[in-house]
């Protein structure tokens, strides 16, 4: 017989029903493709996951941390419901004031997107409101948006800028963004336990004002805004698409961004074949995103490059445009993530459940396909598959508690919450 | 000057930011094809709607009800949301046990529901699981069920049985249906707050130990069930379909149903063209539903008979097959309803607004088209239109209380619950 382990923790949880631990390499007592464990347990320690099992008799002898005394180790009864991973949601634009109610019942009627752009609509709205919004209320509004996405089982979320457009308002939102990190100590009282990423996505669209001037607007970004926000934001972003910066302007941002250590997305080839999936492997981005129109060779050269394929489900609900085809980017050996595309333009939606739910219903994916989309390779995209993702000794604890005993009802049981609560120890 | 009208009431809901009352008559102060009145009051007495209008001082004298005295009128405040009729969810088989996960995954894989079947699944799952529950077991799942339902919105729920199949099983279904309705004195006490509406849906499958005697279960239904039913159901359906009944045999259960006074529904033509859209308009049925393989001239048989068509989008999300195509229908001068059809094959999903969304996403409905589907039209489908599903004078006060303060928001922003609750008063 072997002596049993010991080790330190702080928080234990007990008595989950099915531990969906999403992990990458096989997992003692864990089976299937996303290496589930049957009542299981979870031991934590100052926020890391350090040990996982069956919750049973012969499971490690657990120490409390000395530097919390004898008393200091925290039980939690799961009440034999599903854990999985939190969600992470790695691609939204939640930083905004206003909204465009409006503009979706028209779109909807027959007026087109040019029609309203040329009328100082569509994006110009949500920029004219930011850029309007005080610092509170811009705060205020983003908290309850992520206080709705951890209701539904998230606890990362990436959060793009791109409604300022002009240096002082895309800083003072990336400084938002930053705020509203619950791992920051600035974050306001009433903050939201979910861990934010920011990106710094001044090339959403060229402002109004540099219209007849777009090379002075990429000047603006590449000289003046990079170098400002480095520390700041975590990515930068470019919406790479005929509508918005053409290859040449993207290629020009992104190299800087590079060199001064940012890490690299693309929102490429949504509307057309933009060649931003090509540029996102060319230059080694993190991830490209929507890619409706990316060709062969294009998914060929991420899958080399290693780029993720960000699939954004939301858009195509909102717009009745066809859903992206999963299948296709999964039979490339690409790694597949999910995102809301939380915006209030194409996916005014902060639920990861329903795109889960799209991802079975529209996109053919497997459940087990959508849950690693939604959980491990949203965190491939963000570039912390290290740290988050699955539940995996090492890892943070940052966990969805379902109100499900079998995860087999996700998908099948649709349009209602699902999820119980999130937890995270820090 | 006149004087002020004088009303009793014994409630008043005051500062409601939009009132969509979708009635079917023009109203004072009221605009747009849903009827909406902006910063409205609602009088109440006795559980029927006194009064409507702007909530302002040039409203009527509202006395109290002398039965509860000088202090009796409760002054509700919506702190000024939007307010709409309750979702009527006209057609649901929510009385079952078990679940059909496992299936529902299994068919993606590509088993199809024929070799379910003839391995004794399927429906004959649920059959089997609910002959088998007792009636505490089936009374709290209905409940459960129920109470996401008016969670999300929902103040009038159609329940079929179907999944007893023998005498005693469907009768028992039956007295617990008529036990959930919250108008029914005998509720549990853990009741919720919703009208339920019994269906007797006997002719939903051949039973097993029918399988080579079919005309034996038909008389069986139509001779013994039916017969001992009446009180216990409003509406007889049935399953018109090639996997289920017959046109004939349709036709003889409806016929003998409608002698005894039960009014009709079909489920029709969804799977084939069954012919079943067309006895409904024959024998004067309240509805048809699902109608995927209905013609042309079916439509116009349906419409010149004022059947209701129901349309179901949870079973097209489920099954990945086409969405029903709303646009015809309404073209066709149909009544268009949309309900849940809540149950554990195809469509295990309790919230109208996700079909709300779907038939906005997936069926080309505009918003008002989509709410009127989901309110009048569904107490049409349901033949209690005279009494619900619009916020009319003389109406029952069956509301739904939203978290948004226009109603636009409502498919625009999807994927979460945007109602804070129903208020019913009796
Ligand atoms: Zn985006
Ligand atoms: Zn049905």
């Amino acid at each position: 017989m072997t002596p049993a382990l010991k080790i330190v923790a702080d928080t234990v949880i007990r008595n989950i029903g099915q531990l969906v631990t999403v992990a990458q390499q096989p997992i003692e007592d864990a089976s299937g493709p996303l290496q589930i464990i049957e009542h299981a347990a979870v031991a934590v320690h100052n926020g890391t996951i350090v040990w996982i099992g069956r919750d049973d008799i012969h499971g490690p002898e657990l120490l409390p941390d000395p530097a919390t005394g004898p008393d200091g180790i925290t039980i939690i009864d799961a009440q034999g419901v599903v854990v999985t991973p939190g969600f992470v949601d790695s691609h939204t634009h939640l930083v905004f004031a206003g909204d465009r109610a409006e503009e979706f019942h028209q779109r909807r009627a027959g007026i087109s997107y040019g029609e309203l752009l040329a009328q100082g609509r569509g994006i110009l709205t949500t920029m004219k409101a930011t850029r309007e919004a005080d610092q509170e209320q811009l705060i205020s509004l983003a908290l309850q948006r992520l206080r709705a996405m951890s209701d539904y089982g998230t606890t990362t979320v990436e959060i793009k800028t791109g409604y300022g457009l002009d240096l002082e308002t895309e800083e003072r939102c990336l400084q938002i963004i930053n705020k509203l990190n619950a791992l920051e100590e600035i974050t306001p009282p009433e903050y939201v336990e979910v861990r934010v990423v920011p990106t710094f996505l001044g090339a959403h669209s060229i402002p109004p004002e540099y219209r007849d001037r777009r090379s002075e607007y990429v000047k603006l970004v590449v000289e003046k805004m990079l170098p400002s926000f480095v520390g700041l934001a975590r990515f930068c972003d470019v919406f790479c698409e005929r509508e918005a910066f053409t290859l040449e302007e993207s290629h020009l941002i992104l190299e800087r961004a590079k060199e001064l250590g940012y890490l690299l997305k693309v929102h490429a080839d949504q509307l057309s074949p933009s060649g931003g999936a090509r540029l996102a492997a060319e230059l080694g981005a993190t991830s490209a995103d929507h890619l409706d129109y990316a060709s062969d060779s294009d998914l060929d050269a991420m899958r080399e490059a290693g780029v993720v394929a960000t699939l954004l489900p939301g858009c195509s609900y909102t717009l009745r445009t066809p859903y992206p085809a999963a299948r296709r980017f999964l039979d490339h050996g690409l790694h597949v993530a999910l995102a809301t595309d939380f915006n209030p333009g194409t996916s005014y939606c902060e639920n990861m459940q329903m795109m889960l739910g799209l991802a079975m219903s529209s996109m053919g994916m497997s459940l087990e396909e959508a849950l690693t989309a939604a959980t491990i390779n949203g965190a491939r995209a963000l570039a912390l598959d290290d740290q988050i993702g699955s539940i995996e000794v090492g890892k943070r604890c940052e966990l969805a508690l379902w109100s499900i005993q079998n995860y087999h009802e996700i998908g099948y049981h649709f349009g209602t919450d699902l999820v119980n609560s999130i937890l995270v120890r820090r």
